[in-house]
């Protein structure tokens, strides 16, 4: 299984008066991680949007271990988790400098028509990123 | 059970490329959900969090079902759906304004000392909150 | 002149570690008093983006008072400073519970075609709203 | 005078419906040029804020010329414009790939005390930080 690792930066605007990232923050980081990946199978998803397609989220779930605190050195490991031709499920792992654990979560996606939001099935309309995901899914990182 | 609606007035802030309210400010919204329902108890989260402690997020889930665009009125329904002395989860559903749901979600917390994040029992260091919640879980809205 | 005043109720995510509102948020304050400015004079900035123009910020400026905290209730005073027919100055006041100043601030607009960001006269093309900000400009509210 | 460099990775977050950054987005970019350029200076923000001082923008004023799209490569470029002692403006120009200036704004600052915001003098309490911000303004970068 494909692993992309991203560092983080922590922004001063991420933290709340908790003096941590606000908890909605690290569903951007996975937005960021999700990004890198897809990068790092040689696609950018703002390329995949130019064929007037969008990718929304459809379900999200996260698990608040440990905060990231402004200042610190962040990173954020994203994998493909399920695919299945139509929807895909990332798993992200946010962790600390010393690689414990902050955030673990994961979101499923599907690819629809940007002007009416009707599904597409990325096995017959993406079918390079099809095989890219199955690969991703397979191979050792 | 009691249920409580609040109002959301999207700002443009909120949408994204895609034409609608982008994803992780759901959370932010149950954030505002919580807040309220915890107002209509009688309480205030800010007055709490002076007497030392703070109520992070250990764990949330969301469920996309139909976005919410700019300029539409939406609401959201906020619930005490578990409560057992130390840990809270709310349930949350955002509504269009037909009263279609656009997201369901829920949110765990736990009550934390602010210096040292050590967990804290709401039932026997916030005793009127415990009798609030386990009447809010009992009340028939 | 005409000045619309609107609640804002403070959100968590809005704060940082410093314990107030991050500077930024204060812009999305003033988007806030906009939008509801505009709504007093009888229009929908939504439905006027249906027409095919968006409105993009073309100058800004905000001056710091004194930081609103979270569980504070502010406002934001809105009304239109320059107007020429076809840039718009609005002018904010954020103001505490007690009427004292937080920020003041401005925003400058002009209204482009949305495809090709071309400029629009707001006089020729949007005549009734051109007479409602001259009137808001008259007016003594 | 020494000018800082950073780039920017454009988040699907801070993009709103005109396809675009949300404007109030750039202010936390010139954060980030803001925290880069401290770091050049061989200094960490985070570290300052240790010893019971934050940094509040006192005022600040943006020129959007060409709005930044998502997918884009963007850069902030930062110098401190003025200083005295007591208060520093820092400007940024946020640059396109190919270098077209897509905003430009400056951001004063001074130091307080958190925990009652009186004003501290860099030059007395931060002769290390005062002397790097002089040469900051005089060195070719």
């Amino acid at each position: 299984m494909k692993v992309n690792e991203t560092p983080i930066q922590v922004r001063y605007q991420e933290t709340d008066m908790m003096g941590v990232v606000y908890h909605a923050n690290y569903l951007v980081w996975f937005e960021i991680g999700r990004t890198s990946f897809i990068d790092s199978l040689g696609f950018k998803y703002a390329e995949i949007e130019k064929e007037g397609v969008v990718s929304p989220v459809i379900d999200a779930s996260m698990s608040f271990k440990n905060p990231v605190r402004y200042g610190e050195e962040a990173a954020v490991k994203t994998w493909v988790k399920e695919y299945d031709g139509l929807r895909v499920t990332y798993g992200y792992e946010v962790v600390h400098n010393d690689g414990e654990t902050a955030v673990t979560g994961e979101t499923k996606h599907v690819i629809v028509k940007k002007d009416n939001f009707r599904p597409v099935s990325i096995r017959r309309s993406f079918p390079d990123w099809h095989e890219a995901y199955l690969q991703a899914m397979e191979k050792t990182s």
